[in-house]
């Protein structure tokens, strides 16, 4: 029978792993939370340690560099997008019924750190070596609101139009949410996705047939 | 009679000063296109320098340093909408009418270097002490399609809605097409226009009327 082993104090690998792992996801949050409040290029590593209450050589555990936390904000921003289109579009059901669900999470998302990163922070902020990858993954999203629309044409509960115009007017005027959104505002997400869906899809002009 | 004075090789004060003015707008309207290009970032006054021919000391004659430049080139492109808007305002007619107007003006503009500027260039990328000066601008756009908004909906010819989303969602959509838009592309700026008419004023939905 082997001897035991005094324990040590340190906590298993897996165990410092995950530990890793959520201090880099706290950084992050924290940082985007601060891009978001001063701009990416006001907010120093200092600045982010200081809200977490750890000196700036500790950050450099969890990430390389400010640029390193910049393509990540980014990043996250995107996948949470990719994704809820994703699950939308699986879900199946009728595109005009994708689409106000795929209004409703794109809303969520840019009034959420990440996704504020994601319209905040201009490609050419992005480190060069980083512009590609984040450009397809909003191409992707670009596309997928176009299918959309091209289904929803094709369905006949959508006006005949170019689905890639449609996709750049909804896509501008939710992203612009991400710039003027302030929480404690008029509106919550939700109430600004509702009153969204109604003006793009109803449009501005008072319908003839909802007169008296 | 006075003696005749001997001919001055430079030219008049009042010449001179309307040379100075013309090479000072052209350095701008260089730099606009550059930011365009390449990224505010990216561009430096040396590159400006060489697509004019000019030296880099030259420029100084007519700016003070890559700051100005830009702050100028946003001011000008808001300036271009601000004056836009109002010609329309004070044209008077329908609310509707004026509001198709200034869709029309807003994506002209943001079509042309200054004017995209104004949508590439974030406020956190201006100097601190022209920001106010700049979001005065864009508040005065912002709160002028809020009126016309509100106009339209009292004359009975937009939906029942909040102004301010309205506006919101306008700007955003118009907004994108300075980010998006390439000259050449499979649209000129006229009928990027007609389609967001419709698309902003008729919706995304099939009218029902419009069926068979």
């Amino acid at each position: 029978m082997p001897k035991k082993q005094p324990d040590s104090p340190w906590a298993p690998a897996t165990e410092r792993e995950l530990q890793r792992k959520l201090k880099r996801e706290a950084v992050l949050a924290t940082a985007a939370q601060l891009f978001n409040e001063r701009g990416f290029h006001a907010t120093s590593l200092d600045d982010i340690a200081a809200r977490l209450n750890v000196s700036k050589p500790t950050l450099y555990y969890y990430v390389k560099n400010k640029d390193e936390i910049l393509i990540e904000c980014v990043r996250n921003g995107l996948q949470m997008m990719t994704e809820g289109i994703e699950e939308t579009r699986s879900a199946g059901g009728k595109a005009i019924d994708q689409l106000i669900a795929c209004i409703r999470i794109y809303t969520r998302i840019v009034t959420l750190d990440f996704g504020m990163c994601v319209i905040r922070i201009s490609d050419d902020e992005m480190p060069a070596d980083s512009r590609a990858e984040l450009r397809r993954l909003k191409s992707g999203i670009d596309l997928a609101f176009r299918r959309i629309v091209t289904e929803g044409i094709a369905e006949g509960s959508l006006r005949p139009c170019d689905p890639k115009m449609a996709a750049f007017a909804i896509a501008g005027a939710l992203g612009w949410i991400g710039r003027w959104y302030e929480s404690g505002g008029d509106y919550n997400p939700e109430q600004i996705a509702t009153q969204y869906t109604e003006l793009l899809l109803g449009g501005l002009l008072r319908s003839p047939v909802a007169g008296p």
